[in-house]
């Protein structure tokens, strides 16, 4: 087992990550000794880790399940109401521990449902899909989706614990591990280069899911986005956090435009970043070789390299409306060079649009 | 005017105190210039100062008002997604202020919806009523009520202006007075014994709104709540905060019991502290002289010393309940003397039903 130690000060937490960590007592016992403890799991998860997860809970006051349905769609008020609820019924109080079981979803939902219920209780994500092991476990971004638009509602906070088990990615749907390598492939691409070369020569035995190496991908990955997140913990205006959205602002617009759940989120943001590759391609920034080499690993990772067909009228009108832009400029995160990413508003209208013009990269 | 500096690190905040502060531009410019902004208010008070309000906002990108019903019933989930529907509705962004207008209700769900719309805005506090001046203006707790329970779910969170003007108190009620001058004499009980006798000596002078003795009133209270809630930000099990519960616990009975609405929170709060000095009397910490002027200033500031007709079983069920305690005790916070309180959970039961079975002190 190894430790990615995350220091944002009074908040720091550690993520422990290997193998056949799921049921390990010591783990969690200092956070739920004589605690009362919910996990908050799905439909789909719940079957296949609840009991191993609760051999490690021995300890707890008393330990209760809450499981949703499982899909994004259910990350909304109502199952949040559904969690409180059960919290409230059950009596438990502000020393209560809430654990994620799940992909991103439950660990977003989980973690603001702890963020609010009583002003602020414990925390543990257990995440089981490799996006959310790479991803939504480090930051604290929490929350649920409005109506009127996605991750609308929510909060800052960070968990106490994380642990990733790898072998919770052997009943992991092949493409949904490639979904998690498009973020995965993303840290090498916007500030470890060196990340970037080791991913292209051990593809193959990431897509076969050899445990030692998702282990080490998982573990750099963290790290890159804990060094990222604890330079700039509230994602400020400018500041350094925003290039963890690089492919983003793309892949939200894909994402928006065929309706969600037609790509995963991952395959979106694949597409996006060879879009912002190739845009800092037009711009001089990165050489056609280098490129190529974006496209490749996109590619070896069983990841989409082209959009789907969205006009460029569209594309402009979602990419425009996603949050992260200001005064009807739209902000990208572009290559500097492989490994070195940047947030821009300058540069020429006319290269965005023949990147959105371009089906075939 | 004056200010009242929150040292809380990254999140202090000045409070100012004074009279016609309401349209001071120069005190809100800093904040809401060229910002999008929102003034949530209610129906009664809405219509006394938001026009006043409104002028020291000239600078903003654009002012919107969402006026919420009036009463602590409304402080829910409802009213919440009302608030939320309006500013994504009006394309409100990350750079957003709210500010809240009103008492403590429009105060706790104004904060909770700036700590929870997108992941976190800023918001301003212009409280109205004397309670929500000295109260809940300081110490960053922001919620709302769940139908299981009153302030269920919420988070820390601070402002980043407050702004008290005390001309609002004009229009304040004289039963409202009244009931916010009951946690101005609990600061001088807990922590403050020479501005417990400044009280003693002023109290005339507040019930009859002179307003340079209201703001001296409020200066003191929020710097004795400013300095308790930095020592202990998030409310630590047996830390310094809780001494702010001094009359709480069992004035959450007495409000409980009667159904709310019916004692305002001050006068349960004002009984609350007689019961709590009365046992500290019993117990041999203050002497019978000592509980007289506590009765005394309570009975001069126009609020009840004697709580209503309730049973010592309904009592000692509803004081079981309140989320303060664990483990089926019931902590108390005492009187060491005046001008100084403490929590603890050591206490004959016997000299609790006595003081739960004592209609009058």
């Amino acid at each position: 087992m190894e430790i990615v130690k995350i220091d944002l000060g009074e908040r720091a937490y550690d993520i422990c990550v290997g193998s056949k960590l799921l049921s390990k007592e010591d783990l969690l016992v200092r956070h739920i000794s004589n605690k009362n403890v919910a996990i908050i799991s799905n439909e789909t998860v719940g079957p296949l880790y609840l009991e191993k997860l609760k051999k490690g809970l021995t300890k707890s006051k008393s330990t209760i399940d809450i499981i949703l349905k499982d899909g994004e769609k259910y990350k909304n008020q109502e199952s949040l109401d559904f969690i409180y609820e059960t919290l409230l019924k059950n009596k438990y109080g502000r020393d209560s521990v809430l654990i994620a079981l799940g992909g991103g979803v439950v660990g977003d939902i989980t973690g603001y449902a702890a963020a609010t219920y009583m002003r602020g209780i414990d925390f543990i994500q257990v995440p089981t899909t490799l996006l959310s092991q790479v991803d939504s476990s480090v930051g604290g971004k929490t929350g649920i989706n409005h109506a009127l638009g996605k991750n609308m509602i929510g909060a800052f906070y960070q968990p106490k614990l994380v642990i990733i088990d790898v072998d919770c990615l052997e009943s992991l749907p092949d493409t949904e591990l490639s979904a998690g390598l498009a973020e995965v492939i993303k840290y090498g691409l916007i500030r470890d280069f060196a990340f970037l070369e080791w991913l292209e020569k051990n593809m193959d035995c990431l897509i076969n899911k050899n445990s030692d190496f998702l282990v080490e991908a998982i573990i750099r990955s963290c790290k890159n986005k804990a060094y990222v997140v604890s330079k700039d913990e509230y994602e400020t205006a400018m500041g350094i956090r925003a290039t963890l959205n690089l492919g983003h602002t793309f892949g939200h617009a894909i994402e928006t435009a065929l309706g969600y759940g037609k790509w995963l989120h991952g395959e979106a943001v694949a597409a996006g970043m060879i879009m912002a590759s190739y845009m800092s391609m037009i711009m001089g920034f990165i050489d056609d070789k280098d490129f190529n080499r974006v496209k490749q690993i996109i590619d070896s990772a069983g990841l989409p390299t082209n959009p789907p067909d969205i006009s460029q009228e569209q594309f402009l009108d979602l990419m425009a409306s996603d949050k992260k832009n200001k005064d009807g400029k739209i902000s990208l995160i572009l290559l500097k060079e492989l490994g070195h990413a940047f947030q821009t508003e300058e540069y020429d209208l006319k290269i965005l649009e023949k990147t959105l013009n371009t089906k075939t990269f």
